[in-house]
């Protein structure tokens, strides 16, 4: 199994924009003046994605970012670069800034996730198997906030099932257990990670032995979930929190 | 470095508590009948954790978890049985249900998390050092809830710098990079949930060798952080989505 950093497919692809080609509206300016992101970033986070909400990475993290930096005023620089992000659904899955990056990219233009992760990922399968006969899981992989900092996870996959299909199993004890709805590819994906890095080390491609996985397509869609969960969270915690709020 | 999974840390730790002798207040009562958790359960959470609200698992996801399932009855019990979480915080970390489990507990039983997951991390370190002579690091990890279905992520650890702390480095073309602040904990907990299984696999360890780490001290407290971002982020949110709520 093959897992791929989205950044190098995305280049094969020609996923490239030139950031002085992209025009702006009135609704993109308006949102930059209140996000602190590039209006060109704006524009285009728009055309790729839908936009949920945003997210104050830097007022919210910029304690905690500034102590793990290796050097305090090229990290200042990012967060001021970056000062938020948006929260984005795009092919079904909730990121942010639509995956758009500016970072690894030649100056001025921004890299964009591939058009359809899915179908890259199938795309290299097939071409891995033509050129080599050995059929491979290929999934792709993009850096994702999760929390205080930042996880790989799987954005496309194509011959592995991305959701291990066990849910409704019983215990030890007999008893039907809440669980098994795994994330495997993003699981694959996070440990890969750690052989990534993810500022200048280049190795975009982490080959993984070993591993039983069932056949399968395409990361799960998780939009309807991500909306209506996030609605009705909000409405069940009010049920009971309106007088608590936290 | 060795994952263990924090329900035999707690078996051996002795934190299992019989249900019936929990004592359940009305306030526990009132949110055992607005989530459908188990009035128990909700004292006990309260007692472990702080609550900052809930999500309704059933009503959001049921279709994409019955779709998953190998029995669908067994499915839909488990589903009645914990129609809703409760989004907790406890040592400092974002947690469903303060870590409460009554899967893989013995009959009428709930297991809590161990009371400081980091010290238990410590503990079996020395312990693994004194008996073997092997300077190991530990990481305790459990499963929750991300996005359409569940990953292990690391509750405790000792010996392993749990966050990369190479936020602020440049990229290849030297321009500074949002990036670098990777959970290399938690990446590498969810590696190994690949080898745990979810159900009656009964693999608790995974040993990981060959990585390189840095060495450090228990997992960020993200307190600060996940309150301050929610409640900044929907303030943020609603400057410019006021008028167009998803």
């Amino acid at each position: 199994m093959i897992v791929i950093t989205t950044k190098v497919v995305s280049f094969a692809e020609g996923r490239l924009i030139e950031a002085d080609d992209v025009d702006v509206t009135e609704r993109d300016q308006r949102v930059a003046d209140i996000t602190g992101i590039d209006p060109r970033e704006v524009a285009v986070i728009y055309e790729e994605s839908d936009v949920l909400g945003a997210i104050p990475i830097a007022e919210i993290g910029e304690d905690l970012l500034l102590e793990h930096a290796v050097d305090p005023d090229v990290a200042q620089e990012a967060l001021d670069d970056v000062p938020s992000m948006l929260v984005t659904e795009r092919n079904g899955r909730l990121c942010t800034n639509a995956g758009i990056d500016w970072s690894n990219s030649p100056e001025g233009k921004m890299t964009l996730l591939p058009e359809d992760p899915d179908e890259s990922a199938r795309r290299l399968r097939k071409e891995i198997e033509a050129r080599t006969g050995a059929d491979v899981a290929v999934v792709l992989s993009d850096s994702e906030v999760a929390g205080p900092g930042s996880m790989d996870l799987a954005v496309g996959c194509s011959g592995i099932e991305a959701i291990d299909a066990n849910f409704g199993r019983t215990d030890l004890y007999d008893q039907p257990k809440m669980g098994g709805v795994d994330l495997v590819a993003d699981e694959l994906t996070a440990g890969s990670a750690l052989l990534f890095g993810q500022a200048d080390e280049q190795v975009p491609v982490v080959v993984a032995r070993g591993l039983e996985y069932e056949d399968g397509e395409g990361v799960p869609n998780s939009s309807g979930i991500v909306r209506r969960g996030l609605r009705k969270s909000i409405e069940l915690t009010a049920r009971f929190k309106a007088r608590e709020w936290f």
